[in-house]
C-alpha cells in the first residue's frame, strides 16, 4: 500500500501541445498488461535528458546519449517488463531496431526516437512483440493520454505517478506535465528510473539542459529506496515550445525561474511518489540535515541514515530506537565530525544533543512520533551553514517478499 | 538458523594460560542471563586492540583507547544488553566506573581496565547491576572458561562464536583461543562488534599492535551482514607470553609468520562465524574480487554486491536474478570500470561476459547454485590485477523480524 498516493485522476493531467502519448499491450514480459508507450513530438520540440552514472548502463541509456547528440527529437518509446541493461551489443542492436520500428510509424529517422527499457535485467529485449505493438501504439496517440502512459510504465509500482502543474511566461501561460515509474532499486543518481516532463513552453535548447539538470538535483536525486542506483535511470525534459511565450534564453531571468518553479514542482511530486510507492513502504519519511560544511555532506548524512536496515527496520516497527540513527550519522565518512555538536529531533522532538540523549527527551515523545505515516527527521551536524533534505521510506517485510518473487 | 555453524565444544577451546575468564548472570538488561564477563590478565600481557571508526563510537571504545596507551592491562570487563554508545559525558563516567570496580577486585589501577559493551545505543549503562555482578565474575574466573565467555557476550547472537589453534614457535607449541560476538549492525571498519583472541606466546607490544590490525584486516574487516558499522567495534588480542618461545620481535622472521597464520585463521573463523550467524541469514556468500586496480576497488565492488538489498533477496529467493550483481558492479564507483571486461561466475558457472549474458549461461545451472547454502560470487573487473574477498549473508524476512522486534 503507498504512503499517502493515489492514482492520478486523468482530468486533472494537463495535455501539452504538441505531445500527443499511445500505449498498447504488446506482451513484452506479460500478456493481457499494458506495456508500451509511444510519446510522439510535433516538431521543433526541444529534449534534454539526465542518465545513470551506472558503469552496467542499459543499452537505451547509451543509445538516448547517442541519439540527444543529434538533435531534433521526435519520438520516445518505452517499454516495461525488460530492463535490456546487461545485454551487451545484442541489447544496443534491439535498442537501435525499436528506434528505427518507432521512426517508420512517425515519420522521421531512427537516430530521432529516443528509447528506454524497464525490468529485468541481463535479459534479451524481445523485439517482436514491440515491433508487433508499436502500431496500436500509434492509433492510440492523443494528447489527453497522460494517465495512460503513467500506467504503462509501472513494473513493480502499484500506484501509477503523473503530475502537471501551469507557469505564467511573459504573458502566456505554460503547462508543465509529467510521468514517473519506480518503485524499488532506487537512488537515482543523474536521475530516476524513468521520469518523463513535458512542457509547451518555449525554452533555447542549452537552458532546458540546464533545467534538467537542475530539476533533477531538486527532485530524483534527492530520494532512496533501497540505495540501488538503477541500470536504466533516465530524467527527461521536453519543450514543444508551443505556449506563445517568448523563448526562454537568459538563466537569470524571471521566466526562468517561473518556469523552473513549475518544473520542479512537477518532478519533485513525481520524485516523492516514487518514495510513496516504494517497494514495501509503509512511512514516508523526509530527512531534512543542515549544518554540514556543504551540501555533498549533508546529502551523505542524509543517504547513511536513508539506507541503513537498522533505521529502516524500526521506522517499520514504528519503534522509536533512535541510537541507530546517531550510529548512522556516525557511519556518513564525515571524518572530522564532532558527535558532541551534533544535534538531532524526531518531528518537533529533540532527540539528541551533547553526543547522546536529549535531558528532555521522552520515550513516549519519541513514540509519538515514530507512530506516523509521514516523519520528519532533523539533523543539524553543527559542522557549517550548508544544508540538504533527503525523501526516503521504510524496510518491511514486503519489501523483502516483493524482491524474493520479482521474477516468478 | 545460522548457516553451517554450531555452538563450539568446551573442549575444543584450549586454555591460554595466563588468561583466566569468569561470567555472570548480572541482570544490566534481561535477567537470567549470562550477560557480564570478567578476563583477568596475569602480569607481563601484551594487549592490542583495533577500534571502529564510527564518529559515534562508544563511551568504551574511547576508555579503551585511552587506556591503551598506558600499556599493563591487567582486565577487560564486557556487558551486553545496553552499548553505552550515544551516552555522552554520562557513558564515559559510567565506562570509568566500571573499570574502578574490576580493578578493585583484580587488584590493579583502574587505568588497567578495558571496558567493553554491546547491546542498545543511547540507552545509560546502568552501572548498578555491572557493579553487583563483577565479584561473582571474580569467583568465576578459570583459564578453561571460554565457552561460558562466549555466550556471555551475545546479543541477537543465536550461537556463542569461538575458535582454538594451535602454532608452533621455536620449538615451543603456542596456543591462539578467540571469542566474538555479533550479528546484525555488521560492517565493521577497523575491527568488529567485540573479539577477544588470546595467545600465550610471547609478542613484543609493538608488533602485537601489527598483528591485531593484519588480522582485523584478514578477518573481521572482509565481513559484513547489513553495511552497518557499529558504535561499538572492537577487536582485542591479548598476548599472554606465557608459551616458553623466544619473545617474537622480527616481523619478518618465520615465528611471526607462524603466530600470524593461527591468529588469523581464529580470528576468520569467528569473523565467519559471525556471517554464519547473521541476522536472518539463510546463506553464507564468499564475495571474490579479482581484477581490480588495487585490492580497495576489489574491496568496492564486493561491499556494492553484499550491501545490495536487491541482491541478498535474491539470494534468499534462491533466484538466479543475477543481472542485479551486474547492476550493483556498476554502482560500486568505479569510474573508468569497462563493462564489456567484466565477467561474473556465480559458483564454478560462468554468467556474464562481454557487457551482457555469457553464451554459454543456461539458467537451469545458476539456479543450481542458488540452492545451496554456500556460494561463491567471483567476479574479474578486467582493470588490474588486484584481488580482495569478502564474506556475507543473504537478506531474509526474518532480518525485518529481528530488527523490527530488537527492543522489544
Amino acid at each position: 500500500m503507498p504512503v499517502n498516493l493515489k492514482p492520478p485522476a486523468a482530468a486533472d493531467l494537463l495535455p501539452v501541445a504538441g505531445v500527443a502519448l499511445g500505449v498498447a499491450a504488446a506482451g513484452v514480459r506479460k500478456a493481457n498488461r499494458r506495456d508500451l508507450l509511444l510519446v510522439r513530438l510535433e516538431e521543433g520540440a526541444a529534449v534534454a535528458g539526465v542518465f545513470t552514472r551506472n558503469r552496467f548502463c542499459a543499452a537505451p541509456v547509451s543509445v538516448c546519449r547517442e541519439h540527444l547528440k543529434g538533435g531534433a527529437i521526435r519520438a520516445l518509446v518505452v517499454n516495461t517488463g525488460v530492463a535490456n541493461a546487461g545485454t551487451g551489443e545484442p541489447g544496443l542492436a534491439a535498442a537501435r531496431a525499436t528506434c528505427a520500428a518507432a521512426a517508420r510509424l512517425v515519420g522521421c529517422a531512427p537516430e530521432q526516437v529516443l528509447p528506454f527499457s524497464t525490468g529485468v535485467i541481463m535479459e534479451p529485449l524481445p523485439l517482436a512483440p514491440i515491433e508487433a505493438g508499436l502500431p496500436a501504439c500509434a492509433a492510440d496517440l492523443r494528447e489527453d493520454n497522460w494517465a495512460a502512459a503513467a500506467e504503462a510504465i509501472m513494473t513493480t509500482d502499484t500506484c501509477p505517478k503523473a503530475a502537471s502543474a501551469r507557469v505564467r511566461l511573459g504573458g502566456a501561460t505554460a503547462t508543465v506535465t509529467g510521468i514517473a515509474k519506480g518503485a524499488g532499486m532506487i537512488r537515482p543518481d543523474m536521475a530516476t528510473m524513468l521520469g518523463f516532463v513535458a512542457t509547451d513552453a518555449a525554452v533555447a535548447p542549452a537552458l532546458l539542459e540546464r533545467l534538467a539538470r537542475e530539476a533533477a538535483d531538486a527532485s530524483f536525486n534527492c530520494i532512496t529506496v533501497d540505495g540501488d542506483t538503477s541500470t536504466n535511470d533516465a530524467f527527461v525534459l521536453i519543450a514543444s515550445c508551443r505556449a506563445g511565450n517568448p523563448a526562454i534564453e537568459d538563466a537569470a531571468g524571471e521566466d526562468y525561474a517561473a518556469l523552473r518553479r513549475g518544473v520542479i514542482e512537477v518532478a519533485a511530486r513525481l520524485a516523492q511518489a516514487i518514495v510513496r510507492d516504494g517497494e514495501g513502504a509503509t512511512k514516508f519519511i523526509a530527512i531534512a540535515v543542515e549544518g554540514g560544511r556543504d551540501a555533498a555532506e549533508c546529502r551523505a548524512a542524509g543517504y547513511a541514515i536513508a539506507h541503513s536496515p537498522l533505521v529502516k527496520t524500526a521506522f517499520f516497527a514504528s519503534d522509536p530506537n533512535l541510537g541507530r540513527i546517531l550510529a548512522a550519522i556516525g557511519n556518513a565518512g564525515i571524518g572530522d565530525l564532532d558527535a558532541a555538536r551534533v544535534r538531532l529531533w524526531l518531528g518537533d522532538v529533540l532527540v539528541a544533543e551533547g553526543g547522546g540523549r536529549a535531558a528532555s527527551y521522552r520515550e513516549e515523545d519519541g513514540a509519538r512520533v515514530m507512530q506516523q505515516e509521514e516523519i520528519t527527521v532533523r539533523v543539524d551536524l553543527g559542522h557549517g551553514a550548508a544544508q540538504a533534505t533527503l525523501w526516503t521510506c521504510d524496510l518491511s517485510y514486503d519489501y523483502v517478499r516483493i524482491n524474493a518473487d520479482y521474477r516468478s
